[in-house]
């Protein structure tokens, strides 16, 4: 068994990871901390867990971390780069789900992040965790930055036609939507039900820190820089992200072979028959992306349609599907439950 | 011209409130203030007011206040105490959205609140501002208490039955749901989309406040104590409650007729056809209360149905309708929109 | 492995069953019947199944449903009675999640459901599938009549209180309120989000088939006659039953001891700490009765709150419950994955 | 006062039509048809509307309707082409709610309507109903072809844009989302909410009649073939469009200046202080297109969002202006209620 411990598991991806390694038949959770929480019954907080976690929140502590295989942070951006030093140190695997190491270039990440990073250091050490293109990378990784929700939608979706060759680069459009656990477990105006529901709009149109997240994992894979015009919107859904991209093609092909081709071997990509419109209840709660490719009007527009669920493909899944790589356990433990639907 | 000022005007209440006085033909709206948002033009906080109201948030000021006719307080329990004796004293008329005047007994209300009353002299004076039994009394008020939303749904389904003496009033059950904006405009986990979405849940089982203000209310109308088991929900919708309340019959008569004579002449209560359901949806916005009644397989209990907007006949839009008889008006002027559907 | 037939697994509960039977350790689904849908792969029309269920729907066919050793019927009232006496002739055994055989009585059931019974021969046979109170006899019988959702809340509710001789069974209250999926997956106009998103409703208040369904239940198993106003609602969820329960005390005692023992040695009721407001949210996807119980300011009205999700307690999981015991495997087999959240 | 006839408004777009009329100070309703709910009350169907409306649904019928100043067709597609002519020889002005009149060109129109048009010489005499562009065209129509929702949010938000020359009209993309309200009040699986809610997708890739109707209104404007991609997708709430646009930016120059002086004199299109991000539910119930326009990063995307109440602006409400401009009143008669906040 692979002893687990999470810190900060007081947000949705903390909960939702809890909830997939308490079902893992390779994992157990041996410590689950929390500052604002500590001494609590994790399933008091988060009722679905009780009869399944019987841990109570504890002060993050190194001494306990350290006896982990596998520690887990689900903490805000600018937490675990304080930990992750002592930890690896220690010989302790970890997996970070929030932002500290997805950018490589320190100046890019201090910009968008809006702070000093501390440990710079780490930045090119760490492995991005897209399995989809670093599963070897990833199998040997001490420290993994886990991808984030938009990026992990987006790149999946762009990744056969950039690959291929086939569109012009410079032009690039991801118009995604997010459902409100996106923003996170944080007591906000603007995600009340009585905001942010019946209602959609877009936000961060200016610029948001997935941004520079997504250029850099496109322009590293082709080896060339992206233009990318990235529009995030919030929709009133609990989980899903939706994903429509568009590229203008220069090189015709038989679009839908290349898709399925390109992620025929893939456990958690599913390319969907030609004319299909994924939805986002079709990946509640998996750790799926599903993607279909349409060609308006035989016109040179392509039209990528890409779906997750952000907590998991786009968060917990995703860490549990790298932990497996990581310890060699089959890919696909603990992450193979249907979605829930309706 | 009435000219209304409205303090704390940032929450649900208050955009409502501006909504309506902002279309009233014989209202104009003079002060808006606000200590978190002063300076900072209404219309930039609430968007659907761009166009509709020029004014400013400003801070609370007495000056600016006295040269009001009315003012209307749609802030946090506790608040218009302190404003209401000096606004009185200068002639201004005072209607208070929130509960400061709701509760005649002083001990009950500290209880309740959890704060010493700042002016319980003014307990007596203040009337109760439930057009539907205390019209007449409203139109000399010079400050009014404006009812709770639960309140509102539920005295005015139970009326009718209570007055004609028909039911045991010692064991009443009222069942009620309301939707978040009931809650308010206040960061809190409970109230996220990702929280109260797709959710539902009781709340406060042990006591509300509203219970006592519901047990004052059909006493008094009655000369008899009650006996009363309230029950909140939370419901998933932006607007409206649902009360299902439940009496045991002791004199069988037409209940349908009952229902209906007694709100034959009120403008704002809506007595549906035998067997009728009634929506929260068809009061969305309106100021209305909708009232079905039932007796299930000519059983001894009867159930009532009472929805209403809670942002209107349970807040704002009765707020307006007080106005009106205190200032003289038609009663029904600014409030003759049609609900929104869907 | 146990071979497994669904005759009619176009619904909500057929989609549910299909998605646990596909997680099952020791079930395999071996033919999906659907007259509509027949040819069509089960996963095009439900594409959360796509990789975990590779069949195609084929025409109700008695040859090959005889093969199973346990078929299943997600099918309208009024189609398994048709079918059920040639498969419990062949030896095959059924659990009827629709509500044909639920009413012992014959007349009773007609009345309800509004047609003459095929085989009321078998109403007598037929074992009510609650586990909780049927146990033994579900584990010898040939044919479960998978209870409702509605009376699957409200009964586990009510239980402990009545077997308990605690409170006036003459005077029983229950207003529950129900997710939009218990409609089922009918094109019709009061199921559209555009009617019953952000709204709220009662409906069949004169009288609802539940209503029969739950009084048989609670007399037969106390041995007395109930009285029993009984008052669905609608709500803007996908899934989750919420039963808020009314009754009058006339023996006090400690009624959360008294709930935590009668539900002790249950693998799925959950009676939760004194205080707790049950969400349906903590049930979402789980086979699970998440239970509280009040007694609102120590007078005499107890207040009991049930949760199930209804495809699942209610319907699906229910029904993997009655076949595990059917089959003398684990009762949990298939069951043990935690709720979503959010 | 106008006297108004209704044909076929048991729909989204004939309840709201009937909202709106019903508050207009210059307009009557005088007949309201429906073939399939023929005696019934209006405000019987649509509750909101008790108290409002005291007609029942006749049968259609020319005698009745030719009394009328103004017949509104809230019909389906292929319905109004029928009755339009005989209207209009009897000197009764139309506005056609539904398709039968956008598309200039009949053979466009009966491909993407799937039918043969029943009047085509009527198609070079209606007016195309959107202000903004045709104002005095309408003033003097005798008949008017109301703009498709989706086209009416595309349109105006590209508009400036195009008429500027700024950008590369061979490479539009129109990211749309819609309310389900869009799809209209039919009985359908797919717009259940069950099927619909906590679920986002994109629908109609390949082609959406929409898309001729943007590409003849924009191409006509400026006197040239463009290029557009469309996706629509279908949002889970009840009114609401959000259109989201992307263009590539030719020539630069201030892109808010340019809008707002565009719009200056409008009063039903609002443009947004610079960096905004407009909300669906600040246009709820209201006749209004809010947009904000962005350049991210100072790259050469334009990227313009766009909103509107899709049975408003998108629909009745424009109607309703038409009219207005049809019959000489203040455009803005009856339309100048705030949205409803939330």
């Amino acid at each position: 068994m692979i002893k687990c411990g999470i810190v900060g598991a007081t947000g949705y991806t903390g909960v939702e990871l809890l909830r997939l390694l308490a079902s893992h038949p390779d994992a157990s959770i041996e410590v689950v901390t929390s500052r604002s929480e500590s001494g609590r019954p994790v399933a008091d907080l988060f009722t679905n867990l009780r009869g399944h976690v019987d841990l109570a929140f504890t002060e993050p502590d190194m001494s306990s971390l350290t006896q982990c295989d596998m520690v887990f942070f689900a903490t805000p951006n600018g937490t675990a780069m304080k930990y992750v030093p002592e930890l690896l140190e220690a010989g302790v695997r970890v997996i970070d789900l929030a932002a500290d190491f997805r950018i490589k270039d320190q100046t890019v990440w201090e910009q968008w992040y809006g702070m000093p990073h501390a440990c710079p250091a780490l930045l090119a050490e760490a492995v991005y965790g897209l399995p989809e293109i670093n599963r070897d990378a990833i199998r040997k990784a001490q420290l993994v930055a886990n991808p984030g929700c938009y990026p992990t939608a987006v790149t999946l979706g762009f990744l056969p036609l950039l690959k291929a060759g086939l569109v012009d680069v410079s032009q690039l459009i991801a118009d995604a939507k997010s459902g409100v656990s996106g923003a996170g477990r944080k007591a906000q105006v603007g995600s009340l039900l009585a905001e942010a529901g019946d209602n959609f709009k877009a936000y961060a149109v200016p610029g948001h820190r997935h941004l520079p997240e997504i250029r850099q994992t496109l322009s590293t894979t082709i080896g060339e820089e992206i233009g990318l015009t990235f529009v995030p919107h919030l929709l009133p859904i609990l989980r899903g992200i939706h994903a429509t991209l568009y590229a203008k093609i220069q090189n015709k092909t038989d679009l839908q072979s290349l898709y399925e081709q390109h992620y025929a071997d893939e456990p958690f990509v599913d390319v969907l028959p030609a004319g299909s419109h994924p939805e986002t209840r079709s990946c509640r709660g998996a750790n799926l992306c599903r993607i279909a490719v349409h060609q308006p009007q035989d016109g040179d527009t392509v039209v990528v349609l890409s779906v997750i669920d952000n907590l998991v493909k786009g968060a917990a899944g995703q860490a549990v599907q790298n932990m497996n790589l990581m310890c060699g356990l089959d890919e696909s433990a603990g992450l193979t439950a249907p979605a829930l639907l309706p």
